[in-house]
């Protein structure tokens, strides 16, 4: 037996009697005869003692312990002389007759604490023990009641969980398909699943009414920091409902997550056009937490013989409140540095600061008499001690700078309370996205999203014109900025969905060759069906007010796509390449 | 909305109500004025009836519904004038008031009934009608409630499920890997996990306690009726525990499965030890739904001139009960027919009967006595009637022949009930086996797996020979003649990994660049830990008393890999394959 207690349960109740504990040294401390060990397992920490009085041996043998020894010790619990108020166990310690290492220990490379001095890629690479340390547990423990919390409601509302199959076929849309060679099929590749949205449109042919399944899926995409090769997603699909059923029950499914998980009560969730998100946030992921929402000044800003607002699109206003009389010209000209890199491309930023005392000051002052910037102030509802922030271009580049601009003060205005949740549907969102460079459409959620069902007609006989104004009967679901889900109705007939594939560039032979079987399926009695997936990588994120999704998953991959403590990526023997009919090109730096 | 209620909640209390219904059209009957309709759905069946003197036009457009229709009617809950009791909705039916076909269907290339017509290439092709069938549906809910029950009771018991990665390394040890070619990091592979054990244990190391996962794993293999390129595990992990506490924690698992979800009482469950199970029935996952044990006859049969059994190393016998009058020559024939097949390699069979009127009947009647074959069946506790089926030659060939002859005596006698469960755990498996072909050792459980405690001195210092005779502190779980589940006490300590590693044939490098990850691990304060998986299709099958695991499975591949429905492997483009550096090379028939 290793241990009859673990070392997190050991109270009061217990003194007097001798347990048995197992873990993992967490430190020593030798104080004259006596020294004290901290023991530690998944459960707790509990305080050790060893006597020289008593046993010097004994004693010895513990001041030799290093960090991270594994031991086995018995003894009898006793009260402490000094208690321990912070720890669960703080009452108690362990007077220690028998010591046993189970297992001795390196110094660790870096400290197992709460906050550890530990940079990235060693944590990576010693991931044993970075999973060690408090706060990836607590993560991981969050992760996995979350999963049983999700399984719970959804098998509760009537939803039979099923595996889908990792081993699928390879399709050109969307993103890039990891491949994987098929021994028994030479020539052939297997895909992994981007999603399981084929199969689990299948099941609600085959009858299966509500599906979910919380399901790893694959993409072959540069990476970056908050997106991993392989990801997890509560995946779920549901027949004879309408939109509003379905939301309603994700709803549901959400409200009851944060319920059980974090104690918080949603609000019901507000309902948005894209349309209207894009107009007020220039996004279609706003983070609702704060308002800061856009004012079109187009018209307004017209006239006055400012050029670069005469000839612009769009003109658009932020108002920062409390900002005038704080924001030094040097923080606006850090500000406007932050807007001008390459990644959010602004020419430079227009500002109208609203003083305490009543004065305006605007860095196009010239242009516009106070009369007219006071317009702009009131439409943007500010008041006295506000700056209102000015873009201008392009209209949908210029949204996107705006809400980059509006992020960022809302960052460092400190509007955005990681315990305040903001959930938000945004829906109809476009059928199809031109793409001016390869000339053809893009599904903007998926080729199986239906349009909106009086749009069917425009669809079926509306020229090209017609096609980019579709709306998709799809939906987002939005937290603090975050898209969490996103799912549609989908198509169920199959005249609509061969439409789709043309639309989308499929010749008739391509649409049968990749997606046959699902057209096949949509004559045998296909009944209406829609569905949603959820990030449940960043689900546990959002939930816990946390940007990167890495320090909720075991075992991530770094930005090349690497497991550093495995070391994989790897090559293979050329025995086991032959198996598969390949060959490994030469690689050489690509050409520009 | 498309539905008030179900197709299977509708009782007398609903009589008079207004209800909505969508389903499928299982069949329609035309009986004079009236039309009756079957309205299928996941949830049951229920009868809808037209009238022709109510309303004619919307009597014609159900006449004209086929098979499959997926429909929508709206009308009245009324009292059956004949009721059926073996429906649960048999009391009632719907006078329908309005009739919507919401998606036409072709006739189905298969009956959707309990018993279908369709032949399995085609029920594969057509899964999603497959799937519409009652069997295959309750299947797919067992597997669901069976998955759910699981988590239940292993979370309850303080196990937290932690996803572990699906691209890892290519590991030449096991069986044949997968491989994912990875696009930026060109000419490296990852591979899909075989299982996942390295993880498994590197949580362990990390202090998790308790792990579990319900997970997909991959094995590149010729498949076999009950094997599949993609299969389900229930994998756990545990620290600080010995065997017997690993034992008990999973026959309390699998006793609680039992009683939930079969409303069966398993008794405590047998442990045997490897060597035993081989003795007493030829077989390490022996089925103890009956008896029939091996009697060894080798001495017995000695000494009086029958050259056969005086040169065998091994004679055994079985006692088939009952036989003796019922089995006919040409019976006998059949079996001796059915042992000389190559697949078993009998060269023949000995019998002896003991007739009702106490005579005995021997093919080797000429040269023992009738006092010598009486002695033989007293040992194998024969009775009058019965028969003593008797094999011989090289004693490990003879008990996987004999284990086979019981089999299908059993099968043929009856005496596998698939409503009993009988359990068993088998014990104390040999570490290492040595094969000859290779001259080398392979592992029996997997590279990980512990010698029992008192066996670790002989094998660091023991020569060759000590080292065929090590036991493993691993562990089978067997039901019925079927292994559920196996694991092992791992190693933890790096110098007896590199020992096993090195006997295993890895040279210090090659067991440093694949599990280096894990040895430098094992330097960190590795607790002892020990583990199992449950194969959860086998799971699922063996519950249900079905041999094969494919109709437990929603969308399984067949003998090829291949899947039949989204006809998967399939080439791929040339793009992809340069992005990923690889060439096919040209496909052969291969030279012998």
């Amino acid at each position: 037996m290793y241990r009859s207690h673990n070392c997190g349960e050991l109270r009061m109740s217990h003194q007097g009697q001798e347990v048995t504990l197992s873990g993992w040294v967490q430190k020593t401390r030798n104080l004259g005869g006596l020294t004290f060990v901290d023991l530690r397992d998944r459960y707790g920490i509990t305080q050790l003692v060893f006597n020289m009085d008593t046993d010097a041996e004994l004693t010895e043998k513990a001041r030799k312990l290093g960090r991270e020894f594994v031991i086995k010790a018995t003894g009898l619990v006793a009260e402490r002389g000094s208690k321990n108020p912070n720890r669960p166990t703080g009452d108690i310690e362990i007077n220690v007759t028998t010591l046993d290492i189970l297992n001795p220990a390196k110094t660790p490379p870096f400290t197992i604490e709460e906050e550890t001095d530990g940079g990235d890629d060693l944590r990576m690479k010693y991931r044993y023990l970075d999973l060690r340390r408090a706060p990836l547990q607590r993560n991981l423990f969050f992760r996995s009641k979350l999963a049983i919390e999700t399984r719970k409601y959804l098998a509760d509302q009537g939803f039979i969980e099923v595996e889908t199959p990792n081993l699928i076929k390879s399709t050109p849309e969307g993103a890039r398909d990891f491949v994987v060679p098929s021994r028994m099929n030479p020539g052939e590749f297997y895909a992994l699943p981007q999603s399981p949205q084929t199969f689990k449109q299948i099941l609600m042919v085959g009858g299966f009414d509500k599906y979910f399944q919380i399901v790893k899926c694959f993409r072959d995409e540069d990476l970056r920091a908050d997106r991993q090769p392989e990801f997890t997603q509560i995946d779920c699909e549901m027949s004879f409902l309408t939109r509003d059923e379905i939301l309603a029950t994700f709803e549901g499914l959400t409200k009851n997550l944060f319920k059980e998980m974090l104690n918080v009560e949603l609000e019901d969730f507000p309902k948005m056009a894209y349309d209207e998100a894009m107009e007020r946030y220039g996004s279609d992921k706003p983070d609702t937490r704060f308002g800061m929402e856009f004012v079109e000044l187009t018209k307004e800003s017209r006239g006055k013989d400012f050029p670069v607002f005469d000839n612009a699109e769009y003109v658009v206003g932020i108002c920062a409140q409390g900002t005038a009389e704080t924001y030094s010209n040097k923080d606006l000209k850090k500000l406007t540095e932050w807007l001008q890199r390459p990644q959010i491309g602004c020419k430079g930023l227009v500002y109208v600061k609203w003083n305490n005392d009543d004065t305006i000051k605007s860095t196009v002052g010239k242009f516009y008499s106070d009369d007219d910037l006071k317009g702009w102030l009131s439409k943007a509802g500010a008041e006295k001690g506000d700056t209102l922030f000015v873009l201008c271009g392009e209209k949908e580049k210029t949204q996107k700078q705006m809400n980059e601009l509006r992020l960022e003060l809302g960052r460092k205005l400190g509007l955005m309370d990681p315990k305040v949740f903001k959930p938000l549907w945004v829906v109809d969102f476009p059928l199809l996205e031109w793409d001016e460079e390869s000339e053809r459409f893009h599904a903007m959620h998926h080729p199986f999203t239906s349009p909106k069902v009086d749009e069917i007609p425009n669809m079926m006989n509306g020229d090209h014109e017609a096609m980019k104004r579709l709306k998709a009967d799809a939906y987002d679901l939005v937290i603090n900025g975050v898209e969490i889900g996103g799912g549609s109705i989908r198509i169920h007939d199959k005249e609509l969905q061969s439409k789709n594939f043309k639309l989308l560039g499929f010749t008739e032979e391509e649409a049968e060759a990749q997606f046959g079987f699902l057209l096949g399926a949509f004559e045998y009695g296909a009944p209406p069906h829609g569905g949603i997936a959820f990030g449940f990588d960043r689900l546990n994120a959002v939930m816990n007010g946390v940007d990167s999704i890495r320090d909720f998953i075991a075992f991530p991959k770094n930005n090349s796509g690497r497991d550093m403590m495995i070391d994989a990526p790897s090559p293979v023997d050329e025995e086991q390449l032959n198996e598969l009919y390949l060959d490994l090109k030469p690689i050489e730096k690509e050409e520009s």
